[in-house]
């Protein structure tokens, strides 16, 4: 075939791993780069150009890898739009809103997450948009072969316009965002990180609390394990004046590196095995599950970290009348089921906020602000 | 945060167990009464409360949990709402119906059942609404660390506009609605009810008969362990000189539970090992299948209860030529593959009803007649 | 019920095995045939009989079962619709297509294939269209319970408009076919067919090297088990002037069925064990994966195999500038990871093919050209 007809051909796989690629870790790049990887001559336009094209144009955010990636400009125009999407869901019924119509995204969850993935799902489907489920794609029937990640990545890119990837190793997002040339949302990878976790969580301390710089934050139970604690650390120490207090069995204390980070940053934290005492304190408790799949055979140290720090009426009682209780989901018993009542448990508003900072997320990736 | 503060925002999970709760024994209530439940003083204004006020001025359902909860007169409706939906699914190519747009309903499946599944999402999608999938929600990673279902549902109801629970224990179906906020039908849970498969099936009766006062109707085959023989003896005792014939081994007798209902209810009933003689009285003839998994190691008893009682040519031959043949399906021997092409074999378009009346419920529950 | 009442009555479900049956193997009907099957009288109308009609008059195909059904003119058709899909496609998130919708397709999958199905899915979406999807319909309860396909299908018909099935028997989608009365697309069925892979396959070929008539082909790796060569090789022997190579391991050499049909259709065909040498002479390379799982026990025999036939940098020093290296992937590493930069790599783009494809027979199914 001659050059000039195979220039006119679709290219949607272009050679990877450009230098000109767009860095998820500038939420707010200097000026708009192309997101196309990889050369990009003007002949090579492919199939999948125009809405990146359009992306270049209005959006601002590349993927979504890392709770680190975004800094307070970032956060404050993400948490604007997820306020934004409130209406548009309250709307659903009578209007429903077209922001993101003709836009396929695909879910591809190596490991089930029925939570985050229905909960992306839904972000999508209220802005009119479409999805493509994969429950559980560590039966993919190519992985079981052998595929590689980034493989079934460059396959999935050729049939949607958006992965929002659940995987069980650290730095699987990263990889398939340095592959795709479509945004790649990180929904969790493995012991790594769970970006729209985080978000999540400092967006509900704002909508409840009303202000970020200044708020004392108690973090209580699983501290070693819990991925979602630590990405609220970091993401908390972008805001000043931060107070944060670790409450935890000894078994699984808050680890040095996240420490290490609150010092360099210049936050405030101290230990403490009073909950009591903390909660009497704080705006926001972060109650956590222990988690007993980390402790294999020593079901005698689970047991005993697990009754250690409950949140029930006692805690209620201490509890300032404005600052709320918080949890990432799922919870056994380490907060009562008495405390659901109380205005002040804030849990499941918090889930229902994981909804429309997806949509905000959505949004800003495929057709920006 | 001050208490005008936190009245503004929203408050989509309310204290549960409010004694004004719309009862969902309560087809008809008498006045509108409002499915806010808990308080729902006037500044709590849910982001959900759009669609739920909406039906409160033009629906009539709340939930969907049992047979038993409806009349004749919920009946007529719904049957009358499932006669227009082949209509508008008839109609479905040339202009859809958008009758549901912008609604999102969750199919929440403990426990797989395709058949089931399908047929609610090919409802909702025949009125224009969306749908969020969950084939095995026992694997639920929440479910799995020891959620309970009520947390499960209160995240859920998030992100969805209605809920179809399909589970592995009696009373869960009640549970779920107990705690949403949004509509629940019950899908089938365990042992208990599946008011779904129950209303198709009357409305089966009613549109290839004609009538239900005045049916005669054979039970054949497992009537102690099917829900579904047991759901429609209740249901089709609401109408008048109803005569049923039970058909079955020994080991798999109608209980006594049914038969005293029906005694209650003055519902004329008769056993009988005698199936040609049955098949020449009746309207309808209602097939099931042998649980086998219901027999355990006892294998040579299921052989046994199996081949005793099968819808065959002779049965066709004895069978009124106005009368048909309804099966709930899966079906395997205990109706011959020679009896489908007979036209009095009614069990395809059974299936197909349960599209109808599945449409129907939606529409009813979420925006009304 | 009177004749006449049921006269008046759905009939989704007619008599099967009609001998009027519009047959699959006629692409291209010599005059428009009814797809109702089974006597189809007037009055018997069904639910489903509007697209069935429509069908009948502006479609030309029936069922997709086998590569072979398709000839010339047929696949010429196919096609072109696929190359004005691309252009669909581009332009779905300004405009999105309504061709299909109110459409509702079924994807029942009996084994899990992620890459098949998210094609199909997003096929259909990509032209408005809506989707029932089983990932994995073996678990399907009924199948499970002893259900036949042919009721599973029965059942399914009455709550979609096409079916595109997934099977592990070979020959299970003629049998859908036999027994639907909406279109049926064959996705696999095991050891059988996948004639929408052979499609891809021959588009990606005209695609990428502008014609199909004269053109040098070499397929290596497994010739025996792969049926993707097999149906590449019955589907590229309806063009002229062809030159297949086999490049292959003694042990997964490509059948005498093959060669001797190739024969019969006056196809030149040699085996080769150099594969520089055929690639420096071919327009295509067709690679494909040593399938481990058809070894056994047989270890030593799969990793001899394995490494025989590899496409890496010296296969493409010799490979003429025009050529292209294709594989219906997934794959290991029969071809190195340093060749998906070439542009004469073309497996990637083959496969987002196979969603130009999959739409173009979604829309010449349901409503034509």
């Amino acid at each position: 075939m001659a050059a000039a007809a195979r220039a006119a051909l679709p290219r949607p796989f272009l050679p990877l791993h450009s230098s000109s690629r767009h860095s998820y870790r500038l939420a707010i790049p200097p000026s708009p780069a192309p997101r196309l990887r990889g050369g990009g001559a003007a002949t090579s336009v492919t199939a999948a150009a125009a809405p990146l094209q359009q992306q270049v144009t209005t959006g601002r955010l590349g993927d979504v890898i890392e709770a680190q990636q975004f800094d307070r400009a970032a956060l404050n125009e993400i948490f604007e739009v997820a306020r934004e999407m409130e209406a548009v869901e309250r709307g659903s019924h009578g209007a429903p809103s077209r922001v993101l119509e003709g836009f396929l995204m695909a879910t591809l969850f190596y490991e089930p997450s029925t939570r985050t993935r229905l909960s992306f799902e839904a972000a999508m489907r209220r802005l009119g948009g479409e999805v493509l489920t994969t429950e559980n794609a560590r039966e993919f029937s190519s992985a079981a072969k052998g595929e590689t990640l980034e493989d079934t990545i460059r396959t999935v890119e050729g049939y949607s316009d958006i992965i929002v990837l659940r995987h069980f190793e650290s730095g699987a997002a990263r990889r398939a965002a340095d592959t795709a040339n479509i945004p790649v949302i990180n929904a969790g990878d493995g012991p790594g990180q769970h970006p729209t976790q985080a978000l999540l969580d400092v967006y509900t301390i704002k909508r409840e609390i009303g202000t970020l710089d200044g708020i004392k934050l108690g973090l209580v139970g699983d501290l070693a394990n819990g991925r979602t604690v630590r990405s609220l650390a970091y993401l908390i120490a972008k805001y000043k004046d931060i107070k944060i207090y670790f409450v935890s069995p000894d078994v699984v204390k808050m680890k040095d590196d996240i420490k290490d980070y609150l010092n360099s940053q210049g936050v405030q934290w101290e230990e403490s095995s009073d909950l009591l005492e903390v909660a009497s304190k704080c705006d926001v408790i972060y109650q956590t599950r222990i988690q007993k799949e980390r402790f294999g055979e020593r079901i005698d140290l689970y047991e005993a970290a697990r009754g250690k720090y409950i949140v029930d009426k006692k805690v209620l009682d201490v509890l300032p009348k404005h600052a709320v209780i918080m949890h990432p989901l799922p919870r056994l018993d380490e907060i009562t089921a008495d405390v659901d009542s109380d205005p002040r448990a804030a849990y499941f508003r918090q889930a229902k906020n994981g909804l429309y900072i997806r949509m905000a997320l959505l949004k800003l990736l495929l057709v920006g602000h």
